[in-house]
């Protein structure tokens, strides 16, 4: 694996970019930039005009086109369009990777997969976590997984896109970190908005409270995180933020107060309910990560 | 105001302790090592039997023992104890400061701040973030808030205990410090352990996925909350994780995942109808800072 895409003894591979809508175009330029051989098709044809004006070749169906390159990359607005323009593809991805960063499930990139794969293809399945003007800078983050050696040919190519990581085989990873981190994100910053309503209806100062609250997520959440990732990979739950024997009666307090302002107390009430639960079932000497055992699918809401 | 409490010229200030369970003690037995003379009383007098073997002195009741110093700290389980304990000390606190730690709601600490005020004493309230035997380091964090006068007197005592930090002449502010940096923490690290739950029911490794969890609350996350912060502040909603018509038709693949999953998708799905919301009423410009005009209490319930 090389990431050194300067050197010019490596001859370039030529690139085939199906869909080329705000994205696909903004990948389908910065291959012509870096300068690729690129072809594109389009089901909308006009759209394409600006890309093969400053270069790129045109092919009329999506078969043609794929078999004008050995890496073929597919960008289009949903799964559905992605499924209509494979149909289209067929055989003629036989010997040639398809790398197909259109967002959507684990469970499409998988089916996706196995339908290229069974044509003869390789298959990679990617993500975008970035706008179209930042394709081509570090700022763009991309997710792979899928098939390994496809992804290893084609890493430096794909590197010309942003910054790439490589999540493993089963294709459907790409999607599943994409899909829990920006998850995880949202969680976070809609239980931070309750909490501002709290802060700023018992008059104190919200964006002052978000600072201190930010300091914390930088000096001291990254390592609880962490060490919930480790109890819960382990099945072993040391105390955390506290034994819930402690933590536990705090939570009547939170859920009160909420409930006393008329905020939120999804959260709060839920997590009271898992730690007495623990509590009671006697894991009173562990920590908060214990509450997974309690969490769907596995054994059924906890709420 | 000064944080030099080995300056041996200023002479160490009388402190009452009442209450000496766990907490009370701790706190007690730090003023007795920091060389002050300290008094303490509490309901069962045997708890405080190791407290006397140590060179503190005794009262047999609250008012007797709030009489006998300048400062008079409580610590006690719960808010009924120190409504009881207050009403015993009744007028002894005149022209005394009191300093609730107990911890508890911000409605609480401000009738009891009235009390004492009535009384002619002043009153300070205040949060103990820490393990009693942290008291004393700076590991334990406490939180203040009321009486300006009397926090800036007797801070360089109370910062022998830990880390202080004043909220403001509202005797509330501390608790809701409390029960708000705790809440977020809370709101983070559930919706992680659901998340936590997806990625292993996906198959990929929960560890490392907090890890790179954990590395963007180190790097990405501190500047959107405090971006957000600023935001409800100013009621003016900029795009933060980008504009919510760019954001809002991801929440269907997150909430159709978690579905298809059997995880908890009780978030995602309210941040959906909020977005939906504020992109239906014109703001699909502005970032997801702008679904807190929809939280309740102010608007009612958009869940
Ligand atoms: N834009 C962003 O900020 C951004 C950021 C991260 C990820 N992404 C992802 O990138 C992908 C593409 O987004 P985009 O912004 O490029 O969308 P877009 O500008 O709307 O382009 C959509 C593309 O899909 C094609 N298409 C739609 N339905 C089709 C069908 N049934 N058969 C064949 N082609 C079809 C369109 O062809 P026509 O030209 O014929 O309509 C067009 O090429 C999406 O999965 C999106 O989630 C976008
Ligand atoms: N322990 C911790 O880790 C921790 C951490 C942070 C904050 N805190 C807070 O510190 C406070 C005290 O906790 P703790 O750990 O010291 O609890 P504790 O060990 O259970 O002590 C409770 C104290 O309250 C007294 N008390 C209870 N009901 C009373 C009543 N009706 N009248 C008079 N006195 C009464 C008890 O007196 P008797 O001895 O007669 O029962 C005892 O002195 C709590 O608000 C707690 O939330 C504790």
């Amino acid at each position: 694996m090389t990431t050194n895409t300067d050197d010019t003894t490596t001859p370039l591979v030529p690139v085939t970019v199906l869909g080329t809508g705000a994205m696909g175009s903004a990948l389908a330029r910065t291959f012509l930039d870096r300068g690729h051989a690129v072809t594109v098709w389009n089901r909308t044809e006009s759209k394409a005009a600006p890309l093969l004006a400053a270069g790129a070749a045109w092919r009329p169906t999506p078969a043609e086109a794929a078999a004008a390159s050995p890496l073929v990359v597919v960008c289009l607005l949903d799964q559905t369009a992605v499924d209509d323009v494979l149909a289209a593809v067929g055989g003629a991805i036989d010997r040639r990777v398809l790398v197909n960063l259109t967002s959507g499930s684990p469970a499409h990139a998988r089916s996706a997969a196995s339908r290229v794969t069974g044509w003869g293809g390789e298959y990679v399945d990617g993500g975008i976590m970035a706008d179209p003007s930042d394709i081509g800078s570090d700022r763009a983050r991309l997710s792979f997984s899928g098939s390994r050696t496809a992804y290893d040919t084609h890493e430096p190519t794909l590197r010309e896109l942003g910054t790439a990581v490589y999540y493993g085989d089963d294709p459907g990873l790409a999607a599943v970190e994409f899909l829990a981190q920006v998850g995880a994100g949202y969680e976070l910053l809609i239980g931070l908005l309750h909490t501002l309503r709290l802060v700023q209806t018992e008059g104190a100062d919200v964006a002052a409270f978000a600072e201190r609250f930010a300091q914390s997520l930088e000096d001291g959440y990254p390592q609880v995180v962490r060490a919930i990732g480790k109890a819960v990979r382990d099945g072993d739950y040391p105390p955390d933020l506290g034994p819930l024997s402690v933590q536990a009666p705090l939570m009547d307090d939170l859920v009160a107060h909420r409930r006393s302002l008329g905020v939120d107390d999804t959260r709060m009430t839920e997590v009271r309910e898992l730690m007495n639960a623990r509590v009671a079932a006697g894991h009173g000497d562990e920590g908060l990560a214990g509450v997974f055992e309690l969490l769907r699918p596995e054994k059924g809401s906890a709420g």
